[in-house]
């Protein structure tokens, strides 16, 4: 971990950002992105759960985190067993896929577990703290570990003609998917900030379009030259040698290192692979489940609302965000929200501890280096 | 072409019906559907060309019919080499990628160039009568001819524990694409009105939702049980066994048989040969250009405006049709309107004169079948 990097995120907003007096956290309201910037604040553990089920707070790493302080809040209300563990079962409930809510509840459960009820409102604003801080610790870390992979393609592409480091991500693995930094973004902003020339293609990602509305806006945000597709045109990109690499997050990687994240994360890799180009996939490692093995049969894929497909919103003319819908009226939907990319498809996952190949001696090797 | 099938389309609308009096041509404008059912004339050859280039209409074989009466209109108007020749090129320069348009306007000069100008005007409308009226009786074959492998895949599936058979077609290659019937759609038409028990997921095609607009209608105008799904899901149903097949029309096929179609086509195509699904790409032969070999490397791939990608039209609560802005403002977007498929991914090509593979040979004795 010893690559240069800058040391301070490309933003000075946190996606979520604890109240000094231990009451509540302040989130920015995603639902809003990108034509509004709202903040919200949440009180309770209910809060919490509503705003990582509604999507106001989304992204593996932030739901973890949000989910920590949705603990801590119910520990400044009430921190008797059965109240903690209410709360964490309707934080677990919230959303079924990305790993990083259990990783951080149990977390927290040991924490507070162990200590007389009296003690656990304070003990566990500071664990939720940390689970933050060090997120923003964790992806710095990836950042710094991601960006030799930039600095050798870039040079590859300006040894074979020139131009700008061409890098395709799909959904949002920024910094608004995660307390500081993001995940995929990491060494992308670190690139940038040291004065490489690169471009992104970012996948507009349906039916949520959370490339088209957050990963766009935070890149404009940072300055960093992008470029909105349509999710269906990253495989033309690949095949006319306009994408150097491709970073996606996840939302949960097995011991075997098959990666699960936004439905149509599959077919870029698939398309990577059948035009030579490296995909690789950041996380944390609080992202891996060591539990599983075998992603497609193994990880729960939540199916949400048709109507995120059938309706949209954005902004009209008039500036008045609106609802609208492309299909014929009574049209069923259906909403896979993640997909699961086979291990052989992921040239390598680049985490805090360091680039892993998705294999599972190498993973288990990760988490237990002991000789 | 004994196999059985209905021999009526299922739909009594014509996307293009020419006027008696020969004054015109009606249009379905496609850019309404499927929140309205509006209807044009197209009086000029002008009208024609807009028709196509703002996409009024769209579809390989429906462009080629529409450029067809194009010229026709002409010919009633003022029938000179020169005149004509003018609407030709206006109408080869409306949109570039689908050969159709130009083997209709090929086949229109190949008319009116032998004969003297006071015959061209009766001449070239029935020319382009005979160019629609052929189209619906083509699809009806590319329908006869696809039938089997439905049945067939059927039948596995019913042996496999039932359960309609499931398709999953992108953009629209329906009887909107075309005069009647129908390409990809003609074999699922006439499969249901046979009675089988089937469905059909339908990409949505960003990013002018040509799925979630067009053939949920159509489809849902005929009675066929189907989904939209985003077009990052079609992965995901296939790795889930929950596609049985894939049928997609075409806007140009190579040589050997490299198959250029709607942006994202591509990407399903590389799943379904990941999934060890059938691939199947149905098209009357006027789609195949023999004169190109390398389908990425040489054809013309039509770039539209980023608008496309940026802002989409709906229907808001309120009835209205709005467009709504999707991303920050200011962002660029690209928008590549087809892809190419190579051959190797193709199953087959399932067209009027039967089922062939995508491959040189076979495609050059289906044109020419001299022994």
């Amino acid at each position: 971990m010893n690559a240069p990097g800058p040391t301070e995120p490309p933003h000075r907003l946190r996606p979520l950002r604890a109240l000094p007096d231990a009451s509540g956290v302040e989130i920015i309201d995603q639902r809003h992105l990108p034509h509004a910037l709202r903040m919200a604040t949440l009180r309770t553990a209910a809060d919490a759960t509503l705003a990582i089920a509604d999507m106001a707070v989304r992204g593996a790493p932030l739901i973890g985190a949000t989910a920590a302080f949705g603990v801590a809040l119910q520990a400044q209300h009430e921190a008797r067993d059965a109240a903690l563990q209410a709360a964490t079962a309707a934080l677990q409930a919230a959303r079924p896929t990305a790993v990083n809510l259990a990783w951080a509840l149990q977390r927290m459960q040991r924490r507070w577990l162990a200590l007389p009820v009296a003690d656990r409102a304070a003990a566990c604003w500071a664990e939720a703290l940390a689970v933050a801080e060090e997120d923003i610790a964790v992806n710095a870390a990836i950042g710094r570990n991601g960006l030799p992979l930039l600095q050798a393609l870039a040079a590859r592409r300006s040894a074979a003609g020139g131009g700008p480091l061409q890098v395709l991500t799909h959904c949002n693995a920024g910094w608004l998917a995660t307390v500081g930094w993001g995940t995929a973004t990491a060494p992308i902003y670190m690139a940038h900030a040291l004065g490489m020339k690169l471009h992104v293609w970012v996948d507009e990602t349906r039916p949520r379009n959370q490339g088209a509305s957050l990963t766009a806006w935070e890149l404009g945000q940072a300055g960093v030259p992008h470029t909105v597709v349509a999710d269906n045109a990253g495989g033309h990109l690949m095949q006319h040698r306009q994408v150097d690499l491709v970073i996606v997050g996840a939302d949960r990687v097995t011991a075997r290192g098959d990666v699960c994240n936004k439905i149509g994360t599959y077919l870029k890799a698939l398309a990577a692979r059948d035009n030579g180009i490296p995909f690789y996939v950041a996380m944390p490692t609080s992202t891996l489940d060591l539990s599983l093995t075998d992603g497609l049969a193994e990880i729960p894929i939540e199916e949400r609302s048709g109507r995120e497909v059938t309706h949209l919103s954005g902004r009209s003319a008039s500036g008045a965000l609106v609802e609208v819908q492309v299909t014929p009226d009574g049209t069923a939907a259906a909403n896979p929200a993640f997909d699961v990319t086979p291990a052989r498809l992921v040239t390598g996952l680049i985490t805090e501890r360091g680039l892993v190949p998705a294999q599972e001696a190498a993973l288990r090797r990760l988490m237990d280096p002991r000789p």
